[in-house]
């Protein structure tokens, strides 16, 4: 429990949650600490990679894991994985893949945001399901065989994922209503001060300048193309 | 510059922007990581603490600073507080107290979210000026002699402040507008797919369900008392 469970405003005496969070070298730190924000006043948060040793995350903050695959406990509420600039450097590792496989096994809920969601697919976790991932990234999760959606937070059963980046305090309070009810998420997000006014729209594709949507792609589509391989490789490896 | 910076949307040739964000023990993370996940794509992030050992946030995630109070450079175009349940502890704190009145003599924008702003006005970098912070800190704010604002962001001259946790993304990507303009934080919106849609509406005193308003500020009476009566003394000692 976290000094912030102090003022959790959970009714009654529910045991506290156990989220299991990857954390992983360039992911990207506001896909956790959104959901990390709305559940970790809730209970416990691991953060699991192969060793403690800290991690960067790719937008220049380092974290330190508390949990290694070995002893992260399986008996767990949440599986979570986070997305990033380095998803895709991770769909090919058997030790990350490995960890994700087993302990989605277990997990009561089995969720991600963002690319994250990459990371679940290539471990076996989404084969018919419904998913959502960073509007960048739909068409490596459709390679990898997944109905990819593009609501913000798709729910399907015991798999939860949400859109790109931000989406992550939409999902993480979604999430904690399934787990904890709607008085304790509407506590939450009066705590969180979760009253969002962006400055700008845009926000989506759909909704996005398209001059600004075209320059940003444009970008990104070294990156877009590197996960889109990654993803090919991953799916002909499964498949055969 | 970050990995992540491989796509910042800056039109142009302009210079990395280089951010100093305050990190302290039991700070909120989510506090951090809304502004630096919309800033930090654009320059370097400096974590500024006392020294280089990791930082325990309030939620349980333990980030590691990247300068100390003596190393930081004071050639900064941003100051930035967090806030966080451990906000008080650090109000009476020489050394903090002592960086952040240095450090926001030369910074271009001196800022904070949720709480922080109680850490900005001990140091005096408030007097004078109109400024937000979580809604249960107000009363302490204005304790510290500052005209508190209800909006989500203050701007007032270099002073911008945001109200509790979440607001931190609407304050970072509306000071990114300040520093590199709306092109680039149109940009930002879109690749942090910042599109936010609320599961529950209430993330204000004035919004929320009254029965649940009530039970989260009784809970958090003891913490708000605390807090507020260490206003009171930093308030005292200033003006003695």
């Amino acid at each position: 429990m976290s000094a912030i469970s102090e003022i959790a405003p959970d009714p009654g005496q529910m045991p506290p949650l156990r989220v299991a969070m990857l954390v992983y070298p360039m992911m990207t730190l506001l896909d956790l600490a959104g959901p990390q924000a709305a559940l970790g006043m809730h209970g416990e948060t691991y953060l699991v990679w192969k060793d403690r040793e800290p991690v960067p995350t790719d937008s220049g903050v380092t974290i330190i894991p508390t949990h290694s695959f070995d002893d992260c406990p399986r008996d767990i509420d949440v599986l979570f994985a986070p997305g990033g600039f380095g998803t895709d450097s991770w769909m090919e590792d058997d030790a990350v893949i490995d960890f994700l496989a087993d302990a989605g096994k277990t997990a009561k809920y089995v969720t991600s945001v963002c690319s994250g969601s990459l990371l679940l697919a290539a471990a076996g976790l989404l084969d018919g399901y419904r998913a959502g991932t960073h509007w960048a990234a739909r068409d490596a999760l459709a390679t990898l065989g997944v109905e990819v959606s593009d609501e913000r937070v798709v729910t399907d059963r015991n798999r939860m994922t949400g859109g790109g980046v931000t989406a992550g305090i939409d999902f993480g309070l979604t999430l904690l209503a399934e787990l904890r009810g709607e008085m304790v998420a509407k506590s939450t997000t009066l705590a969180m001060e979760y009253n969002p006014y962006p400055p700008f729209k845009g926000g989506t594709p759909a909704t996005a300048d398209p001059e600004i949507l075209q320059a940003l792609s444009g970008m990104m589509t070294e990156m877009d193309d590197r996960v889109l391989n990654t993803a090919k490789r991953v799916a002909d490896k499964r498949a055969g």
